[in-house]
């Protein structure tokens, strides 16, 4: 298909595929005349993938360009895959940890029994939001790392058991980073749900009346 | 403490602090000279507030107004409550759903027995990863949906429960704004935690090793 109709079809203005064309992020064209090219579908797959990480993940162009290195170099070795989990939320700046939130954090990795590394970045990003929560008097947290563990626990193993079970290799990082990406961003969406109804269940013990 | 100091305890530089002022975002000092002000440990603690919703949360400046403005108003009703959970995640931009995501979102919703309205916003932004994750092949999660939700609604009810046995009624809300925001980057940093767990347990299938 040619430009504007892959402008068309992705929902994506034809300039903007441009400047991704100009910056490496999407793949050139087959040239068919001097100012002519065709694009095909994994183009479109490409557009699709770079607009949900952008609009969805909150990733900037840079770190997003960052990813898509990682697919196309391929490395899928078993050292690679958790380093691109590792791929970090977005809007999250490095503050400082303290010892107390951290200690917290790698008790708890100990009692889930996560075989991680001390000094994995995950670490440091929960410690940080748990000095914070801890600053804001929000102690017990401390009480429920336990539950929020488990619940990402369960949520990472069904993740990697999708992974298993897709049937083509060569996308398996394509397909985590997606998971990662797009999974969190799920999972706290789902969450606010549920805070609606458990604030609601609150507010008015009342719960006969069956959802709309 | 004056100004200085209030900068030193909180680590936010007194330029910003004074922007934070002009802006409204941090109420007046006390007036003790012309060119002087008192500030109290009230001061401090909103400091930490806006630096974590800022900083951890990656809300926007005008989005954390938004927010200190439901505090400031002290309007704790029951319609209040949820309507403060639903502030939105960051970095997430308002794209098309399609109704077949809407209607997986839904129909999740009702096998859960939440409460909440079908014209809640945090359907719509479900609806919106799902559309995504289905537009880049990953069909899976329609499958997955409930584990998610199971895992969401674990770590909710957790939220309202330690909401329950805050003794200050007058932070009811601060508490749950910082438990909604805080508590989602909290949960996506042990997600990422437990994903690593996973894969590793993937890719070397030896796992005797004790954790470090």
């Amino acid at each position: 298909m040619r430009l504007s109709e892959l402008s068309r079809t992705s929902g994506v203005p034809a300039p903007t595929i441009k400047y991704y064309l100009r910056e490496g992020l999407l793949s050139p064209g087959v040239r068919t005349h001097t100012n002519q090219a065709q694009y095909g579908p994994g183009h479109l797959h490409r557009l699709r993938l770079i607009r949900a990480l952008l609009d969805i993940g909150g990733l900037s162009l840079a770190a997003i360009g960052d990813v898509l290195a990682a697919l196309t170099s391929g490395d899928t070795g078993p050292d690679h895959l958790p380093r691109v989990a590792q791929q970090p939320a977005p809007g999250t700046i490095r503050r400082g940890t303290d010892a107390h939130a951290t200690n917290e954090v790698l008790a708890l990795v100990r009692r889930q029994g996560w075989l991680v590394s001390p000094g994995d970045p995950a670490v440091e990003a929960a410690a940080e939001v748990l000095a914070a929560l801890f600053q804001l008097g929000r102690q017990d947290f401390a009480e429920r790392l336990d539950t929020y563990a488990r619940a990402a626990d369960t949520v990472a193993a069904s993740d990697v058991d999708g992974l298993d079970r897709r049937t083509d290799p060569a996308r398996t990082t394509e397909t985590l980073i997606v998971g990662n990406v797009l999974g969190e961003r799920l999972l706290a969406a789902l969450r606010r749900l549920a805070l609606t109804h458990h604030l609601r269940g609150r507010v008015s013990p009342v719960r006969d009346t069956t959802p709309a």
